[in-house]
């Protein structure tokens, strides 16, 4: 059984997967832009990798990722560290579109675009990054959870700094 | 019964609800993407409250907004008011996404992320506000109506004007 | 029987209906932002419309439209002639939001919002495009395709250039 999602049994499970996929999605989203940083980690699984990636690595497959996390206990220490730098306070906002699976078994692969906006306290909002989201997921007790997040954003260069997780 | 989202009966009941309550916020963006104006206040209840208010003053729980309208007359004001207004025409676009429901009961609580653009007709668009819905729905002969909606935006400042309503 | 959306029928395959209208709309935007524009034309059906409009003219009834292909033999055309075409690296992607559908019979009418986005290799990205698709759709062995696609774009001009399509 292949578990390709052109495989007839995905048009059974499908929509109702894409419906939990999209709301772990939103969910996701909202920790981050309420600024609920300690709610982040709990969205991955122990073993997670989380990866923020330009476009022109990936489409070269050159491993280079300005973020590049394995396991929880890096993602739990990158939400320390932001406790402790210096920057600018900003608000974001997550528009997450476009969820697609491509298969549901035995692991969950999705993926989804999303825009992220940011607000300084001084200027217009600006379009920060726009990008995808390459993911493998995981059932866990009944919860979805990701195992492998891959950011892939589409500008050329980090627009102001990456401070918060995409 | 508490009628809170982490009540099991949401899980039966959650998924059509969210269904209608986004299918109404689209209805609602449409309506004003659209320049009908006079249909925006139907979704609201006569008791409705409808506000504009800056991050800053929510998050420090300060009343001060720059549109606080009670009532359905309010709303009717407010567009019969933006018919003797002197503006620049323009083209206005809204995108919601991250519908979450809260509370179903007695009353639903709703939240929701929302993008404004903004057309004239000698700029370039722009981001005019991204932001999000806080809002209080009711049934009201089988059809949701807004109770109260607060528009809570990110950017510091209002960009061009306030014109229409979020 | 009249076939339109206020008919109490599309209660009852209304918001399938949706669904599919919803996925066929974000695999589009999928094919055109991963930049297979060899895929594109497989949306449309062999006798289509395809029209890229600005809103001034869709409003006044003016047929010009910087885009206007007739018959899915157009559309390859098009594809291929961006093939020999010179212009600047960009990336794009679209979001595409309140899908609504309006009659669904005999043919299904549907529309939406979407946003376009644009990163060139040098500049911060862009919101190039916001505007509205307005579709008719017919099903073709069971697969939904476009036979009319109107894009009506909010801006008064296009922002770089039109290279791909809407």
């Amino acid at each position: 059984m292949s578990g390709r999602a052109d495989n007839a049994d995905l048009g059974r499970d499908g929509p109702e997967l894409k419906v939990l996929v999209r709301d772990l999605y939103e969910s996701y989203c909202a920790t981050l832009d309420d600024g609920d940083l300690n709610g982040w980690p709990d969205y991955f699984t122990e073993d997670c990798n989380y990866r923020v990636q330009s476009s022109e690595n990936f489409d070269l497959g050159l491993p280079h990722a300005p973020i590049f996390c394995r396991g929880k206990g890096m993602l739990r220490d990158r939400v320390s560290a932001s406790g402790v730098m210096v920057y600018e306070k900003r608000r974001q906002r997550r528009f997450v579109t476009n969820v697609r699976i491509s298969e549901y078994e035995p692991v969950i692969r999705a993926s989804a675009s999303f825009l992220l906006t940011e607000c300084m306290l001084d200027r217009d909002p600006v379009l920060a990054m726009t990008g995808r989201y390459i993911d493998t997921l995981r059932k866990d007790n009944g919860r979805l959870l990701l195992q492998d997040r891959l950011c892939v954003y589409d500008n050329y260069r980090i627009v102001q700094n990456l401070i918060y997780p995409i």
